[in-house]
Order: C-alpha cells, then structure tokens, then sequence
C-alpha cells in the first residue's frame, strides 16, 4: 500500500507518521491509498508558498487566469474513469451522481474563467478630478477590488468533486486572484489526491507560480488550526457542520489579525406547503421523498423540516409520504462516522416530547447503510422545543402539522437563519400567505416556489448562504459569481498617472470592463 | 440646567440616573444641558421599536426613502448657527471647520440619496428558466440585496457632524433601509441632540415609521455594550479608538447570533517622500505640516509616519518642517481625556529608545491645548520596535530617516494594515520604486500619489478602510457610495411569479436600474 503525498506546491512531502485510509462504506473495507496528517512543517512550507506565489499571481492577467481555471476543468476530464471509480468506492454515491458532479464542477470552473474573462467583477469606479472646485479641488480617485491574499479552503464530505478540492472555495479564490491552500476530507482522500494532481498539471501547463495550489491532508483537527491560525492565510472557505465551522469562525477572530471565514454549515431548510398546493397530494409527496432521499439526504439543501395543514389533503399527503418512504430502500451513507452521527440525531430526535415517528424505510446491507426516516410532531410541541428545528444530516425530515395561517406565520418569524425556504401552493394562496414571504426574505438566503431546494444551479444569481446558523458571513454567497466577492477587497488610488493604474483603471478601459465613471455605468 | 433626553423612536425618555455634561475644551468649565446615561429599559425599547420600524422600512420605496435623507439633510441646516456655535462650544473646533463638516454632512445624505434614487446598487441579478435543459431543466433564479435589519452606529469625537449623528454610518444604513439605533459621543452631546432632533423632524415630515431612528447617550461602556449585544441589533458601524473598535467586534462574535462590526479604527498613514519629490523641500513641508496639524491631528488618516530620505534634500525638508512646528501655536483638543491620551502617548514615544525630538511647537493656553510635535528615528531602531508605527492620536508624527530603495521595501513590506499610505517623487521616481505601489496595495485601502491623506472625498470610488488593525472589515469602507453595502445582503429568489417578486426583479424594469441578466449587464 502505497503511502500518498501531500502537494506543497510543485513539490511533494510526506514527513508525518500519523497515517490513514479511506474505507469503503459500502464494505466496511480499507481502500488503497495510505495517507498522513500533514505536519506543522509541511502546513507552514505551503502556506509560505502561497504567500510567495501570491505576489506573482495576484498580477497574472484575466486570460492568464482564465486559462487556468479551463484548463483545471480539462485536466479534471482528463482523469477519466479513474475518478469516478474512485470516488464511487470512496463515498457510496453512485455513477451518474458522481459524472454529473463531475460536469457541475468543470462546468463551475468554466463559469468563474468566464467571470474573470469579462472582468467586471472587480467593480472598477472611476471620479474624475475637478481641480476648480471650491473650497477645494476634488482630486482624481479610482476603485477597484484586489484579490485578498492566500485562502484555506476545507472541502466537504458529501460532494467529494463540486465542494472538495476543486470545488466552488477553490475556483472562486483561485478566480480572485488569490493562492488556494486545500484541506482534504479524510473521507475521499483518494478521490482529493486525483483532483489535487490535476490542479497542479493545470498549474505547471498554465505558467502559474509555484503555491498557487497545496493540499494537505490531516484526520486531526490541528492540522485545520494551523492552516487557519497561520498569519499568512487571508481568507478561509468552509462547508460541513455547525460544529467545525464555527469553530474555525471562533479560531479565526481569535488571531492577532482576524480574518474572514466563510462557513456554510448547513440547514434544515423548511419547506411550507401551502393549503392549495395539495390539489395533488401524491405528486408533492413524491416530490418531497425526492428531495428528501437524495443523495441519501446528505445535501446542505435537503428539506429537514415541513409545515402541512391539518387538512384532508395534508393527510392524504402524509399518506403518500408514509407509503412511499415505507417502500423506499434506504441508503449508504457517506461514512461510518456520518452514520453513527445520523443514527444519534434520530434517536434524539426521538426521545423529544411529542415526536412521533411516521414512516422508516428498509436499510441496505452496506456497512454505512442508514433508513429513510419521517417524524410528525404538532405545531405546539414544534414551538416549544428548538431541538425540533436542528439539521439532522441524512434521511429524515420532520412534519409539522400546522392548523391555520397565524400558526405558520408564527411558526415563519421564529425561525432561526436557514439557506433555503420553500413554499408550494397556488396564486390564491400566495395572495393569503403574502406576509409569510416578508418574513422568509429576513431568514434565508433562497426563497423557492413550487420547487425543492436540492438542487443549487451555479448561476449569476444564485445565492448559497443564509443568516447564521446556516453560515458564519449572511453577506456572501457561497456558490453562484458572487462567490468571487469573499475573496477581493477595494483599494482607492488617489492621484495616480495613469501608467502606474491596474488595467482595469486606466483611461483607455482597455476590457472593455463595465465602470462606474462619474456615476454613470459605462464600458467607454 | 435642563435635562436632555434620549430619543426612543418618536417618544424622549429620561429614566436614568448617571448623569454627566460637556466640558468646553477651551475653558473646562461645564457646558450647559444635563445628559443621562440610558438605561437597559430604554435601550431595549429602542431597538424593539427599530425592529417594528424595520419590517415598515425595508418595504419603502427608493424615492421614499431618497425623500427621507434629503429632509434629513434639510433639518440639519434649519438649525442655523445654533448647530455650529453648540459645536463649537464642545468640540474647540473652529467655525468655518464645522460649517464645512456641516456641508460635507448634508452632501454625504443626499449623494446616498442619489445612489437610492438611481436604484442599481441592489445588485439585481436574473438567470432566466431554460425549461427544457437535459439532464435537468434550468429554474427561474433572480437575486438582489435587501437591508440587513437595525443597526447600532458609535459616533466619533473627532467629526461631530460628519462622523457623527448623520454622519455616513447613518447615512448609508437609513439608505440601505436598515434602523438606526445611535449611541451618542459623550464628547458632544449638545450637538448630537440637535442632529438627532433634526433626524428625528424629518422622519416625521416624510411619514417614516416611529423607530426607523433612535439615539441614546452614555459615558458608561454598559449602554454601547447591551446595544451591540441585543438580538435585534443586525450589525454596528463604529469609528474611533481601536481599543474600542476591538472590544466591540470581540462581543458581537461571542454573541449567540454573531454579527459583523464594521469599525473603522485608525491609523498612522506612512508617507513615502522619494529622492525626487524633495526638489521643492520647502512647499513639500508646508504641506506636509499642515496635513499633520489640520484639525489639531485629530484625524484617522493623520499622516503620522513619513519616511525621508538621508539626503541633503532630506535635511532641507527636515530643516523646514522643524522650523515651521517650532513657529506654530499648538492647538486645543477636543476633550480632556483626548489631550491626556495624546500626552501619554508622546511619553511613551519619547521612552522608546533612539527617538530623537526634532521640533515642539509652543502650547495655547486653553484647558485641553497641546503643542504640535514631530520626533525623528532612525530605520534601525523603527524596524525593531513596533510601537513606533503605532497611532498617536493628535498633532505629533515620527520621521524615519531611510538610506535607500531597500531600506523603504523593507520597511512597506513590514507594515500592518492602515488607511492611506501615500508616496510622494517624480515620474522617475515611480519607476525606479514601482514595487513599493504593488506592496502598499496589500497593506491599505487607499494610496494617494504627490497629496495629503487628511481628505476623505465622499464619492463613489472612496475607499475609507484597510486591513486589520486599521479596520476590523478590510473588504468595505465606511466613506463612499460602496459604504451602503456594509448593511444588505443577498436573497435569491426561485421560480417567483412577477406579481410576488420585489419591484427591482420584476421584468418590466420599472426603475430602470442596471442587472445582470443571464450574464450581461444592461439596464432594459
């Protein structure tokens, strides 16, 4: 078994002796591959790196980055079938999950070299002087944003391609203009050792400084703190749990010079079905199982959390959810450890008062093999108890049944910070319920109609973030061109001649950028 | 002596009992009108009732609320001269200083008016359906940014209008469509009663909803503390001490609910004079000596560190600059405890070893007068001690004498994060130290070429701010139209019919603002 290195740069290292392997939770087996927690001096070499290689790259053209980030997605295809097996073996997620991540990530990577292709994003700003004005000439003054400097990024376990390695953090950062230093999940450690490799011959092919990209790989929560703890490290990028987030949030702030962390940890993501949108109790239900299943619920989106009205339909509906989870299959979770962590949410969840449980799936051979699970519980217990409102990662979702509209509106405005909400119903109902979405815009990033919140399209306006919990930064996205935005901050230039400005400042706007000149929005 | 009180939304209250005056800094005697810290009762009530306003305000219309600022600034000049000679009176600051601070206040209200009533600066994003996208369809996402909720704004000593009151936190928040929760600057209470009782006018007189505005005073640090951690309370804008910038941003990140600080705490401003730039030594000095001592140095982006060449041109300048703080008068202080803090701080500079006196200007006899003072040490000894580098709030700066190109590199490289840096030399100049322009870039959040960092020109390309510690929020600016952006955040919204979506989303375009749409950027 073949120890695996971690990538400082161009270079590789394996110093450290605290090692590793991936196991298959579909066997309960060790896959090949032996792996290391990362040492202090290999963390440091990196991060040393990046600051280096930061003052070469943050210079590097739009094209040149451009052509990075293309070229990443290519390598990223180049891998081939070895990708998708190993990350299949790694993570129990199937074929044709894995090759539309695998599209969604190169497609990601595409989408931020076209961001930085047209260039507007830096937000160039343009006053002109006005050397007559009395009491005093008002000099010339530029703007733009600038990339901030190296970012850690943390890859998650339940998208081991579009939010790992070569994930959302990661092209967006690399996208500013800022060195990207990767903490792999020690869940698909063979999975990030493939994309890291690719990132790298993308690198080397494009020209790009030594340390425009590290990985390193650690088990051990240290490996984490340094990264963050570091004073070169400018910005970090996190998606997982409430817990590891935040505790890189508290690390963060704790340094000398605090830094921002970018956290997305999740939610429960209610979804409210409306009195109307049960015309067809069936369908919604088959829907909502949908959503709820997917990916063996290990989606930051997934419904955890619904609000049906004690109708005849809503029974007819919760009928339909009973009967259809009942039949379902099940799942193989990621790993043993979001296993056991699923399974000790469940029985939590069901040792609070008034929990009932409706409906439990089969659960497959596997060894990380878990049961679709739906709980009910009235609308006065749901008030009560905040526990009730808490992400449960995987299967299950609770049903709240609520009685009126005071009930859901009451229900809307004590809602904690979510990434999502949705709502399903009719026009009618939406002219009922109208105060309900004043109330879900000041809780959520996405407010979604007569859909499911699974799904998270990489577009302009997309937003993947949310009032705390759900992230540590509600200003700020996570997935969408926006992303590109955590890592740039604005620099004034007061007076220059114009052959010392940035490109994008320059008279001639030689971009062809959009500016903000005197005011008025112009490409001139 | 009549007792002032604090303005709970529409209502005034008077429920404490800690009481405290101004002190005119000219002749210590007390001023006039007995002030009372606020109580946690009073507090509370005011951002409860900004909550209540919030659901109101953030659903005003940008011509509504473009009417609101402008009354706004209105009221403050329907003050008159009461307003200037209370400032006056408080401050020591001289008339024509106050009533350009009073024109540079109102001009800020209305240039965020205008960025209201121009509409674009929600971002207003759509990427419309694609219905029949394989493998699966393309929804409908639109996103824009909407007000954050209430904010609690800390007003400087040093700008009792500008930075103060009404000043651009206000200003840009009330913009953004967020409340306002003002803890006055104990340092001018007089003036910050008449403001808010102009604020107060012209919520009234446009039909603002009764909390959109409320101010409380308080010498004791408990009433700015329980303000920044009451749930309501979304976000905090601040400028003044980094000792207080810091405690703030520490305690709303332990909140329960973390929320962002955006303090701006000042700086010490480095100056680069290049070889070049000392062929007019003498008018150089002029400047330089008068960016120093404007506002008796009670500036954030007060140049308080410049660097000089060991040249014969240096000497000159040196020379020049001790000559004309020897002749000059010193000035007064905004308060005592200012003057004691500036005091204390040039004690410790002059402890510090290898700090040389150059120049002491003469003393005013009035109760907080101080003299001007610049100090002189070596590159050696201020690359060793970092308190050197440190603020000294008031009319003293160190120069630094250094011996070549890679003495300044050295030095830049080394920086912490401030305001403004600024470099002064010939075209050639910039040549032969092009590197320094691409350090100083990561080091501040404005960079000023052959001028003064002491204005602060409120425009759409001003960036007031900079890396830690000079503020705890590098990516914003506290001056400036991007000022608003501090108190939005971004909402997408998922296959909305037009009927429910914001104004800005809806297809027709009403506003006529600028969106991206599907990726281009256009105004139909």
């Amino acid at each position: 078994m073949g120890t695996k290195v971690q990538y400082l740069g161009y270079t590789t290292s394996s110093l450290g002796s605290d090692s590793f392997t991936a196991i298959n939770p579909q066997d309960g087996q060790t896959i090949e591959g032996l792996f290391v927690d990362a040492t202090s001096e290999e963390i440091n070499k990196a991060v040393v790196l990046a600051e280096k290689a930061f003052s070469v790259y943050k210079k590097t053209t739009n094209e040149t980055r451009t052509a990075f980030l293309e070229a990443i997605a290519s390598e990223i295809e180049n891998l081939g079938d070895e990708l998708i097996n190993t990350g299949m073996q790694e993570t129990a997620l199937p074929q044709a999950r894995l090759q539309g991540e695998r599209g969604r990530t190169c497609g990601q990577l595409r989408f931020f070299a076209s961001i930085v292709k047209e260039g507007s994003y830096v937000d160039a700003r343009i006053d002109t002087a006005m050397p007559d004005r009395a009491p005093i000439p008002k000099p010339d003054i530029r703007q733009m944003s600038i990339a901030l400097g190296p970012v850690a990024v943390f890859g998650a376990s339940n998208f081991p391609l579009a939010f790992s390695v070569a994930g959302g953090d990661t092209a967006s950062a690399l996208a500013a203009g800022c060195p990207v230093i990767f903490k792999a999940h020690p869940a698909h450690p063979n999975t990030s050792d493939l994309v890291a490799s690719a990132i790298i011959k993308a690198a080397q092919n494009t020209g790009m400084p030594d340390g425009v990209f590290s990985m390193v790989h650690g088990r051990a929560n240290r490996v984490g703190e340094e990264l963050v703890k570091h004073p070169a490290v400018k910005a970090v990028g996190f998606t997982g749990s409430f817990r590891g987030g935040k505790a890189l949030f508290d690390l963060a702030n704790q340094r000398e010079e605090p830094i921002p962390v970018y956290a997305e940890m999740g939610s429960t993501n209610p979804v409210f079905i409306l009195p109307g949108a049960l015309k067809d109790a069936k369908g919604l239900a088959t829907g909502m199982i949908g959503s709820i299943s997917l990916g063996v619920g290990q989606f930051c989106t997934n419904p955890g959390l619904s609000f049906i009205p004690q109708t005849e339909d809503g029974k007819a509906f919760i009928d339909a959810i009973t009967e259809y989870v009942t039949a379902s299959d099940g799942g193989t979770m990621l790993t043993q450890g979001i296993k056991s962590a699923y399974e000790a949410g469940k029985a939590n969840l069901e040792v609070q008062s008034g929990v009932q449980s409706l409906a439990r799936s089969k659960k497959p051979p596997s060894s990380a093999g878990v049961e679709a699970q739906i709980y009910q519980v009235s609308t006065k217990e749901f008030s009560n108890n905040p526990i009730l409102a808490r992400e449960v990662f995987g299967p299950s979702s609770v049903i709240v049944n609520y009685k009126d509209k005071e009930d859901i509106l009451t229900i809307a405005r004590n809602l904690d910070g979510h990434l999502t909400a949705t709502v399903h119903g009719t026009p009618e109902d939406f002219k009922e319920y109208r105060e309900l979405f004043d109330i879900l815009e000041g809780k959520v990033g996405r407010i979604l109609i007569n859909g499911f919140p699974t799904g998270v399209e990489v577009c302009h306006s997309m937003v993947h973030g949310g009032p705390f919990p759900a992230t540590t930064a509600s200003q700020t996205t996570s997935v969408g061109g926006n992303a590109i935005q955590r890592f740039v901050r604005p620099v004034s230039y007061q007076n220059f001649p114009d052959d010392l400005l940035p490109e994008q400042l320059k008279n001639r706007n030689s971009l062809k950028i959009m500016r903000l000149i005197d005011g008025e929005l112009t490409r001139a």
